[in-house]
């Protein structure tokens, strides 16, 4: 049934309502944002030089080469590169990167196929709207027991969007899924190497393989998610009951969290509850109470770092920049240049961090007291709904840290009036 | 520990005595028979077409193809190729097929590296072994979860190939197993699909890229197959105490299994029986009594088959063809042609099957009763030894029965004299 569902879903599934598919061209953007600013990175550089030396056919965009390749090699390539940077998207409910799963399958099969941009950008959000019903299916189990939603439910997302692009009908999207059900891995144990943007890879690259062997025939176990001994089952699945409710109708989609901090995502709700504020002059304040969830207290409470690796992950330190007025949007910020600076260090002395049981690992709470005596106080929630205006604000604004305001705006123009995916590859490229 | 037990035997363990390097090559020779045989069937084709659509640098031969393609594409092509029939060659110490993982990705990391024979068997030994280890520390409970052990286990040996082919140090071997372990993937809920041979064709291509990647740098987890939250802790892996004891003294390879019968393998302990035995006349024959383990009488007991698959999961027809003096060892001998021969269901109505839990799963008892009111008695078990001069004259007939006796002849002396990659690459290919 579930199979058979989503299966329909893809192949016969209604059009998102406008905002829903504006969220997506959102998506879009800060997913070109990250792979194009992520494209010198190790990892991405070592994926891109092996499908390179392959010399295949010069199908498919990558991000930060002249040269084009195969789908398959395109797709691997692209979902490690984006998520290079751990700066794109994230779905809670599932606790995935759906994007970076996704987008690069979407976007390498469209070039293929020569599809429209509109067929592009609704592919891309079938896809990720079955990788994040098939993720909260598999449930928090199987992510507590290791597997990395990006890269499992990933893959099926993946297969989703490109069975959606290449007309499949429900028997052949079935298939897709089924096939894809012995290929989609990846480990939560790589987290902290270049094996985390790597599972982003495989599951774009395992989704894109198996739909272009389903449109040559192939025949697996069309169930081979959900039956007896498959994907669910064996990888500590919960089976969650309601996971496909009001599909085609609500889109757990909508509920996407974009990354405005180049930082661990523990330093979020901090952040936002300071950029909420009237900033005093650094010179005006006494002291700052940051109250925090406790599980980040082991992630991201490095008091004093002195690299910007540490600065990633230090209240201290995030909250010194954010009231010394810098970026903590920009990648460039977080270097040993920023933790040297005297202002800054003077400011994060004035820093304390304290945990409270009380708040949700999503909530934070911020009190400054200046010299005069005055406290000024914020907390923030990272599941507060945001207006798509102020959404669409910050992501240009992010993107154009990330990659230059001009070419920020040149590829959100291009989003806007869906531009085919020649032209996507064209500047992602480039 | 295990991770670093089989990273130094991968890099530094010592060479295999002579009696198991002859097993390799005998291997060898089988999985080249295999693939040659399966090259048009509909997984080999299809999988075949899509990667040589990739248009790809030749660097690799694939099955019966004229043209080359990279390593990572050959290792998957020639993986499902040679696991189409499921002719090949089986691990029961894990119950894995280790050729259709492993010699693919040899063979495409050989051709591509220019090494010579001797280095490429070498590695096929190496990658075996290592693939049969992990089986083993998995654990039957790895199994029967649903995982297939010539996906998983098989991954992490198509690694190891590569890694001992390229000269990778321990370190590296280390981490080339720990990147596969993202990676390595399979499920037994395909079987009776395209993608039962299609995960042969995983594991290989998923070791080739582990390889290829970590020769340019990646750095995964390098203990990505054992730590917390690694493959074996998320994969129902037992841990199995002593699964690398002995490694580079003992080979547990040298127990492979070799099917000497083109059907399921439930029947070969019934069909070895009947030939050891002085063959009587068809028209001599009252009844014949096969006793087997009671696990089979679900599996491979259809009565009166009337098509070549059905005869291929029928004791009584494989006992009527090998009474009949129809080979079994032969492909086209499983047909309807075969199921309509008047000799042939005659013979077969006289055949009666019994379950005994006394017998384990390798075993089988035959008793024919002669007209004249002889009974002849046989006996078999699969695990019984066999002489390697026995093997290799029974390994010559199957490929001949299966590519020709003039091929299987010539295959046989190339990689008898190690001639290189190259070479072998050139006749599996034509």
């Amino acid at each position: 049934m579930l199979t058979e569902t989503l299966a329909h879903f893809i192949a016969d599934g209604p059009e998102a309502p406008e905002e829903t598919r504006q969220m997506l061209r959102l998506s879009l953007l800060d997913w070109a944002a990250c792979g194009i600013a992520g494209a010198e990175e190790p990892v991405a550089r070592i994926c891109r030089d092996m499908v390179v030396e392959e010399k295949g056919l010069g199908e498919a965009a990558l991000f930060g080469a002249g040269v084009k390749v195969p789908a398959r090699g395109a797709a691997l390539v692209n979902g490690a590169t984006s998520h290079a940077l751990d700066y794109d998207d994230t779905h809670f409910a599932h606790i995935g990167h759906p994007s970076v799963a996704v987008m690069p399958a979407a976007l390498a099969l469209a070039e293929g196929a020569g599809a429209s941009g509109a067929a592009l950008q609704a592919a891309a959000l079938t896809g990720i709207e079955v990788s994040i019903r098939v993720g909260v299916w598999l449930g928090r189990s199987h992510y507590q027991t290791g597997f990395h939603q990006t890269g499992t439910a990933g893959a099926f997302g993946a297969a989703a969007a490109g069975a959606r692009l290449l007309g499949f009908d429900a028997a052949q999207s079935a298939a897709a899924l089924g096939l894809v059900a012995t290929r989609a891995s990846g480990l939560k144990s790589q987290f902290g190497t270049m094996g985390k943007p790597y599972n982003a890879g495989i599951a774009a690259a395992n989704g894109v393989e198996a739909v272009l062997l389903v449109a040559k025939g192939f025949v697996p176990n069309p169930e081979g998610l959900e039956c007896a001994q498959g994907f669910g089952p064996t990888h500590a699945g919960e089976a969650v009951e309601g996971a496909l409710e009001g599909l085609g109708e609500t889109w757990l989609f909508d509920g996407i969290s974009h990354k405005f901090h180049a930082c661990c995502h523990g330093l979020h709700a901090t952040l936002e509850a300071i950029g909420g504020m009237n900033r005093p002059a650094p010179e005006d304040v006494a002291s700052v109470a940051i109250t925090t969830h406790p599980r980040w207290m082991t992630v991201c409470n490095q008091p004093s770092p002195e690299t910007g690796l540490g600065a990633k992950f230090s209240y201290r330190m995030v909250t010194a920049m954010a009231l010394g007025g810098v970026s903590t949007a920009a990648l460039e910020s977080y270097s040993a240049a920023t933790c040297a600076d005297p202002v800054l260090r003077d400011l994060r002395e004035r820093v304390t961090v304290t945990a409270d049981e009380a708040l949700t690992e999503t909530e934070a709470r911020v009190a400054i007291t200046l010299k005069d005596g005055t406290v000024l106080e914020a907390a923030h929630d990272l599941h507060a709904p945001m207006s798509l205006e102020d959404r669409t604000a910050r992501l240009k604004a992010k993107a154009g840290a990330l990659i230059g305001e001009g070419r920020a705006a040149q590829i959100w123009a291009l989003i806007e009036e869906e531009a085919g995916p020649g032209v996507i590859g064209g500047v992602i490229a480039s």
